[in-house]
């Protein structure tokens, strides 16, 4: 998982990087683990990129280093294995269109046989990354310009992929044809544009946002003005629902959704599937929130916000030899004791991915004076590893599909727990007429798969 | 403001310095400016303290420096001008009593005074703390043991303290006869004690809450066992209102109050004195939530999370020379738009200091799309500074000394502001029988002030 | 300018980056602006490149992030300009070969056109190095092998090379066949090899220096043995001069001269072509300590080391803003006055680039009390920058392109100064029959040159 | 060991910090450990104060929160033990003359006692310094001014002091009335003046060196001027030999003499004492140089720098697990195998400590190729340990101490082994009229001690 941004400035006062800079901050929650920016002036180009969050990395001396008024900016999920520092981007090389730069949201699923192919033409890679091939695939086209470059490169991946190429003189942003990530188009108080992942970017920045890119669509920004093509074959639209359920901010809009809402009314449609007597609703901070507002809302049962979240987290901490039992739930959550004393609680999360952090916050509560705790949970299990960017478990990490949910309500030690049905996850997010990816719980690729290792 | 802990383990396998830091950790909210641990294994010392927070500060490597099953732990606010490293706590010293290391929350009131006849007699000062007049006035005490000295030197000085002192061999808490600040008494599993300030210290470390230390006493931890003084003239107690109001954490039990009970009781006496006719609750997180969710529930008025906080602030963030419209309440807080689209909206925060925030935010709200927006604040106008540890503005600074609250009102741009009243602020923190300093309101001083310098 | 390192250990025990890690610092003097080695247990390789020196870069944690008994390391002169870090080495990538990385000493000529080419052809490239260009036109070479499409590579480059190549099961040393930069082979005490720049390189780690890799010789090393081959046209050799005068260690063997051997040779020369009368030879440390000697032995006229050098120099110094006059020469030197009063004195240095040294320490002399200074220089004033891998300054920057050598006397307000003759550096140094580059000194290439920019 | 430096500028304008830190960096040699300067504008008092070399702990902002014409440095060497941060030098106090800082070298022996008694009437320390001692004595008086009171402190205690006090309007240097440790006085360009250890720091920050301070002799400098008391007993002077023979820098003039040409006149004398058949000598880099020269004066033996000496050593190095023998020797000096291979070596150093250093030297020597190895050692034998502030051995860790000289040479595995004679040394010593502390020879001290721990 990871956020892009792309920034031309109207004029050549826009500090382009420093906008590309809080942008990246505002979608730091898509991914803490390397952070980067590449600016131009129009003619010099120019790049910091590095391990760590983006407000640790980026340096007034290292903005300074990145002048103009073009910017792209990308931070990037801490997956496992491949944290290498060279795999940061955005990527930027130099091929016949001059220096080129390529901040990349998504994963593609064709890259083991290009690759193969490449390196057996002569091609050397650098990095283990989609966006390299993407790039070489570009440098090798003979389509003409840039943009037509990037379309036939692009024609010949298939899988997710929004992403934000910068040359010294133009900006171009693609969103594949089917629209698994998100890309919004914004403008700029001076009249320039900015790309974001999420429109929580804007906000910050103070853009505007104007609209979504389209799936297949490819938007490019030049001196000459704004221009869209839709180069690709068209296909089912499959925007990734959980970008809608866990990813993304819930100040941002995405696919036409708030978040915000659309969590909520997750949550009210969870108190109409699986009702229960109680007396206070919970939220797991700061994911449940929305759907456990949704659930007391519908329930009429009270919200409290029971546990609370320390702000400080940051480094690792060190931990006592004799270890303090659920150490790391505790470092993050703790209990207000007069909401849970005697009481029977709902305790709402939008999904439990491996259980153990459930099993011990239905602990915590019970220490904490609880009666009965009732685990309620926003979206349905999830099954499959996602292929198109998110950083997912194993088939076997899925708690649920090495037990039922009664073995699971058992093992967090909960004294009921339901999930959010899949239909009725998919009626809620239906509201606006839109198809999506459900391929963590169906296991139905919208596509073929050629890659074969994980 | 600052935060005090000590630890005394049952057993030499007590790794006392880490649960002194972890204590600390969740009291970094009472102080970020610096972070210190002083810890003894009955015979030897060791002293680790500097500057910043108390998980940046302290390493693997520094904990591990700090050896033994007795410690005490001091984490500071950044006040306004003497934030020099050396004045940073536990202070420690040598003396007749052997190494003795001093951990202080509060303000002494007397102490200019006093310091110029040290200074007179031939004294010399290592810092400008209250902190070391109290040991220097120990350890010129002919009184007799460590306890006797320290006894009479609290009874030369006056104002507020909850300070714990320890020895190669003893552990002593005390708390100021009017019992200004917090400090309360938890066992660990293994048998051993611990001081806190805030019970939500208790709550990570897995100790059991015991008790409140008690306005003028003294405890005494000693391998001998636990002997508690009264040592000083009874006075009426005098417990910081304001503790309950902002600074104590939600999770805490302070007073004898469940902080977040609390702030729910001031929330909905609120809605009772200002209610206005409203399509939404939204709080000012996190300080605003618990009297937001008051007001709701007595208003009926739904409860919505409509500013979003981000989570990952740190360092300085480096902001565009065309500033960005109030850049600093933008990095902290965002809209969630759906919530506030062609709402009335109540918006509900703690307390307004110096203004600029309060009139940010409702800029905010208003762009969001709120048709009207309401300020409701859960405690009345402060007027006074605090002469007695909490980090206040002077007089001017408080905008109720400059302005009516119409006059407010209008500089924020609200359709309508409305604090809790000071006689329903007390019927609500009077419900457990309890006296409490009230400076900030009313002026009147609970004791004659000597020094002369703000 | 740089310094090469190989370590093949002839078991998997052998902690080979810490050997090329150690090798690397002995050979600090040839590059300090960035440190990298990648290494190889025969199966995986890692990577750890970045700036700085490298007992600064390197820690504890990195080196233990390099496993193998494979490594090769480069550590690489701060010259102007291009100082990013991408252009660190060993450079590593990935092609039909599997992982490669190669570390560089010295610089091509026909790289321009060669770039232009492959660029044209649609090869994207990440740096702006010779290296890449290596690797480039090795990965697309048909030839067969690693050697042989290594072979094939740097029969399409001209210039200076002496380059380490490393897979996971093979290590390869190259000379160009001129022969510029030095590049010798030595046995490890476990029976393993090592290709370093400089002999005393192997002196740290323990390994014996068995011979020159010869202009134009590639040898590898595999499991089953090691290998010789001459894959190029024969050439006349052409080891560059420098090495000798100026920037190999003294206590190096370099082109089959001692390195102290030889400047303590040029140094009598120069006193036999540049009596003077005087009372004390003093050399400018540490460069011109040995031909100091020579001059000293020759001339009967007694050494002193008269200036003393600075050991503790690192960071930058702040300076006071009311200069102290030539700063930068006083925080390096230090003249012992007793040395220089009352004495005619001729100060030995190897080389006089701008000349502005040179003045601060004519001064320096005089007022520790010379009574006159005569300057002496144990090479000829080189006019030609270098394009061979040397950092030298453009045509108008060398001072003896502006001035006569009575005009640079003046400038440096000797009382006489002279330099070796070009003819008798010729005559010490082919004491072994060896013909070598002066280009600096002649302008003559030894070969036709392509690239057209500096 | 220490170096100390006072400056008071002549105008508001001189940057005093900044020549204090500089002066300091040129005594670096004299203590590595910490670092500190306190500045002063005549009205405020600035410290920054901590671990670590001049010029890693002080940067361009720290420097610049120094402000003031006024300023003492203290660089202090890490002497085994009580390493802790709040011993790090100047101290800085408030007290009735206001806020007093003191920059010591030496060590006192009648500390403990006098601390005692300050403990049981009611003193309490921060530190475990001597300076402190000096402070609390200073403090507690009743003399009347600073000057006085500081008097009537020192007439207190017994042993070495060169110290330097400063309030914000006053500056005043001590020596003790033996006079152990050198400082000096030197006038600015500006008119001001200053305060050195040694003339190697006045000669960066181009001060004129007016004269040595006296041993006994008090000099305050005031607005009003230049004072010089002499208020203690006259004692016989007793400056540290072993600053002549080891400690200070080759081109300082330390009580009257030029280190440089004293060392060169051990170096004869040497020759004179312990002649021997050889072809070259080569003294240990640095501090064996100019007694090596002497050496090879006196005797003909042509004079070689045949020990390389790595002038990048900083960090802590990564050493194999499968060590390299000697790699501490190792990554400090490397032979010039050509000086050594087939010659009779004679090799100069200053001292031997603990022998380790001089057998891997010697097995260098001869892994080199050297026929025979004669050592030679520039000063006799010491035995006791330094009660007058050099960090030495104790007792047991002086190799003389243990075994003979024929002992040592056969640990050594010298072919010879020759000491500088006690006679000898003092008769070159004492070219100046001068009677020296020769206690690490003799055991005998100058005066009666009463300290009991090491």
């Amino acid at each position: 998982m990871c956020g892009v941004i792309g920034v031309r400035g109207a004029s050549r006062n826009t500090e382009a990087s420093i906008l590309a800079y809080l942008g990246s901050y505002a979608q730091q929650h898509r991914g803490q683990e390397s952070a980067g920016i590449v600016s131009s002036n129009g003619e010099q180009v120019y790049e910091e990129v590095g391990m760590g969050r983006v407000n640790d990395f980026f340096t007034k001396e290292r903005l300074a280093r990145l002048p103009g008024h073009l910017a792209i900016g990308h931070n990037r999920y801490a997956t496992t294995g491949a944290s290498e520092e060279k795999n940061a981007q955005p990527l930027l090389i130099d091929c016949m269109h001059g220096r080129v730069a390529l901040a990349h949201n998504g994963n593609l699923v064709n890259t083991e046989q290009i690759r193969d192919e490449l390196v057996r033409s002569g091609v050397l890679f650098k990095t283990t990354t989609d966006t390299e091939i993407i790039l070489q695939l570009m440098a090798r086209s003979c389509a003409g310009d840039l943009t037509s470059c990037l379309t036939d490169a692009l024609k010949q991946v298939e899988g997710a992929y929004s992403l934000i190429v910068m040359s010294a003189r133009e900006m171009i942003a693609v969103r594949d044809p089917r629209g698994f990530r998100p890309l919004c188009l914004g403008r700029l108080p001076d009249g320039g544009h900015v790309f974001v992942s999420e429109t929580c970017a804007l906000d910050l920045i103070e853009a505007e946002y104007v609209r979504d890119i389209l799936p297949g669509e490819m938007v490019s920004l030049r001196v000459d003005g704004i221009q869209s093509f839709f180069p690709f074959e068209t296909q089912t639209h499959r925007p990734c629902l959980f970008e809608l359920i866990y990813f993304s901010r819930p100040d941002s809009m995405v696919f036409n959704h708030s978040v915000y809402v659309i969590r909520k009314a997750f949550g009210r449609q969870l108190a109409r599937e699986a009702p229960v007597f109680a007396d206070v609703v919970v939220p797991v901070p700061d994911s449940g929130v929305p759907a456990a507002l949704g659930y007391s809302e519908e329930s009429g049962i009270p919200f409290e916000l029971g546990l609370t979240r320390n702000h400080y987290v940051g480094r690792t901490f060190i931990e006592p030899v004799q270890t303090i039992r659920h150490f790391g739930v505790k470092v993050k959550h703790n209990p207000v004791r007069s909401v849970f004393a005697g009481k029977r609680v709902v305790v709402v999360d939008d999904s439990i991915v491996r259980g153990t952090t459930s099993k011990k916050l239905v602990e915590m509560a019970r220490r904490a004076g609880a009666r009965e705790v009732h685990m309620r949970i926003s979206s349905p299990p999830p099954r499959e590893p996602c292929l198109y960017g998110i950083d997912t478990p194993t088939r076997e990490g899925y708690i649920a599909n090495r037990f039922t949910i009664e073995e699971i309500r058992r093992y967090i030690d909960a004294d009921s727990l339901q999930y959010l049905s899949y239909d009725g996850m998919l009626a809620i997010a239906q509201s606006t007429p839109q198809t999506y990816c459900t391929t963590c719980w169906t296991g139905k690729h919208p596509m073929p798969i050629h890659n074969l290792s994980p």
